[in-house]
């Protein structure tokens, strides 16, 4: 039974930048699972209402609808529990909980340097309600939002220093190999990556080593992606 | 084999307030062992030179002088296996590791808010070498340091919240009960508590919740400590 994925895309088909879908797509090869990523667009929210709302990820498995990337991957990990765990048992899911929420808050600082990137990559048909919505999420046009990234950049850096320390004593959060933590993570710079230009991480960063190990995981998933580095 | 620990003091020798003696603490007590602490003060450099070198925590097993805390975590994980453990596996272990540099980062925040109160509790014989060392490390007085703290506690409090996010969720980072990763980020807010009575979280915080439960844990060991709150 072959799962298949909602998956946000660009105005290419094959740009797929969302955070939250990257996390799906990258604890789906950590199963060593097929799946079919079907493109979706903000615009398309009816064909995902047998999940009861309108964002993705939504994983479909047979008969169920899974949305939430967090609850995706305790899907996955429930319904195959021989295939490599994601979660390293009950105590590493608990201790993975603050990676995906340390993710989340990365997402709302990226998002503000780039948001004007994704606006001019997205499918003509979703510009107006993207546009809108945000507007009125930021209170200020998309335009503003991104004023003086390059000033937020140095701050953004210096607020992934545990990171940046973690993986100078180990290649994963994981420890030698990733685990869904990890993935939390890496889906942000993925995203960004994919969606814009802008680099969030300089050269000789140790967190940009560990990204381009995930890059390069499952026989180079994430690096064949259209994307900007 | 009774354990030993050197812990820091301040002028009243029941005010232990080193961050990383009270990680090792908590760890102690999750364990279920027992430990003699054994006051120290920074001019006691000395007495700990069997673990070469001269900071605490230092925990004395027989023959076996450990120092740094994660190492001393390690040490208790590998030597009492069959007692409650501290990482929940392997996995876990690697998984703590961000949360034990992240717990070393606010302490860099709350240093730069607590430092003068640290100064006023300290054996006078510390004195000396805590002003001219801190000062050195800051480039600027003791006082100068402090300076502004209520403008940048907001920021502190802001920092926090992908922990607040996780605690509105499980009552520990461990899940249900805590684990090393909870006394590494708790043992910050012991620690402040002990030395300041400077508030560094909400009332409505459920990061206070979580403190809270973690004051109360081991039949209240840090709850008895003296403190300001």
């Amino acid at each position: 039974m072959i799962l298949k994925l909602y998956d946000l895309a660009g105005a290419e088909i094959d740009r797929r930048f969302s955070p939250y879908c990257w996390r799906v797509r990258m604890a789906i090869a950590h199963k060593g699972l097929d799946v079919e990523t079907i493109p979706w667009r903000f615009s398309d929210k009816d064909v995902l209402a047998p999940s009861g709302q309108g964002k993705v990820p939504v994983l479909v498995h047979g008969d169920n609808w899974i949305h939430e990337s967090w609850d995706i991957a305790e899907y996955l990990e429930n319904t195959f529990p021989d295939r490599p765990s994601l979660f390293g048992g009950p105590l590493g899911k608990s201790l993975s909980r603050l990676y995906a929420n340390m993710g989340d808050v990365m997402a709302a600082q990226i998002v503000r340097m780039v948001l004007m990137d994704i606006y001019d990559r997205l499918d003509e048909k979703d510009k107006p309600y993207f546009r809108e919505s945000r507007e009125q999420r930021f209170g200020m046009s998309l335009e503003k939002v991104v004023e003086g990234r390059e000033q937020r950049l140095e701050a953004f850096r210096e607020s992934l220093l545990p990171l940046r320390m973690t993986l100078r004593k180990q290649r994963f959060f994981g420890g030698d190999s990733p685990l869904y933590a990890d993935y939390a993570l890496f889906s942000q710079f993925q995203w960004a990556r994919c969606i814009s230009p802008f680099a969030l991480l300089a050269d000789d960063d140790p967190i940009k080593e560990w990204r381009d190990r995930l890059l390069s995981a499952f026989g180079g998933l994430a690096k064949s992606a259209p994307a900007y580095d």
